[in-house]
């Protein structure tokens, strides 16, 4: 069992999840942050410096959550596109169950409070899931594009089609998940682009 | 030149843009947007019943900046792949120029103020388009995905490389841009899906 004070601060980072994902960054303050965890503000002041330092340490908490669901789900003892696939799978079954991690996620990385050195320490976490790639992309099996371009075709429609349902209604059954990957893995993929020049 | 009336509620509409873009949806409030419209408050009720008007109004002003670039953009003579590619790079452009549009549209459509009128009001507007999409996926040039996979891999890419540049840095460059649509067309077509079966 977690000693009582890493318990206490956990709860924060999980009050803080909830409240910043349910009204956002602005209207979000410690002190409903402590009323939500059922502590009192002072405690928050004694596990983080200000409201700054609970937002970033509730973003390493949503980051690591993420890094791990696909470090875990990673096995580089299969071809690119399956071991892709399987950390993809796993990633949009995380997205269903826990949509807030993805929301706070999304919110945190266009926020003031997003910096280097925090974008640094999630792509050393994820360095043998870059590597995977970058070597894919050296040896001509995906195209050539930067780290933008293949973080907004293979990973950001995960956020998006549980978050868009409102927007456009997406039906996360096997075969609609079995297609999106496969969308976002031609997307990424060299051969298909070349294949598709000319296609009426 | 527009009459004076109906420029106080274009100027009220840009005012509400910028005003949520900037605070949010929570924060915004009329009299806000009253003073950086610079009108009285009683004036945006001459022009709208109350906030959720006003933010209604604001989203299909933003709707038919978008889909009015898209249609012109849109050429039927040519084949779906170019037709595809000249729509999507004038929607870039726009993005470059104007990101609040795609961010205002972004946060309002999924709010709660979103409503299945507003959805079909703009699907109509689009139907030359959709028209096309549909008759691609009939002719099996493109994969058989629903309209929230289209709509994820075609079109939300060019706001996310805009708005998401604080996350990855995405250098808008012609080719990169060229690029992004060639990822873009290759995740809804159909040729390469097939072609990349067993892809080590």
């Amino acid at each position: 069992m977690r000693p009582r004070d890493d318990s206490k601060r956990v709860g924060l980072l999980e009050a803080t999840l909830v409240e910043v994902t349910e009204h956002g960054f602005q209207v979000a303050s410690v002190a409903r942050i402590a009323r939500r965890a059922k502590v009192s503000p002072a405690t928050v002041y004694i596990h983080f410096t200000d409201k700054t330092a609970l937002l970033e340490a509730t973003f390493v908490h949503v980051c690591d959550r993420l890094i791990d669901t696909a470090l875990e789900a990673f096995d580089d003892e299969v071809d690119l596109r399956a071991g892709l696939k399987a950390i993809w799978r796993a990633l949009f079954g995380l997205a269903l169950e826990q949509p807030r991690l993805f929301r706070f996620h999304d919110a945190f990385s266009h926020s003031v409070w997003m910096t280097d050195a925090l974008r640094e320490r999630n792509d050393r976490r994820l360095s043998p899931l870059l590597d995977v790639v970058d070597q894919g992309q050296r040896s001509g099996v995906l195209k050539p594009a930067g780290r933008a371009l293949v973080h907004c075709f293979l990973f950001l429609p995960i956020y998006q089609l549980v978050h868009g349902q409102q927007c456009h209604p997406f039906d996360p059954s096997d075969a609609n998940i079995e297609l999106a990957f496969a969308m976002a893995w031609d997307a990424i993929a060299a051969g298909p682009e070349t294949a598709t020049q000319g296609c009426r």
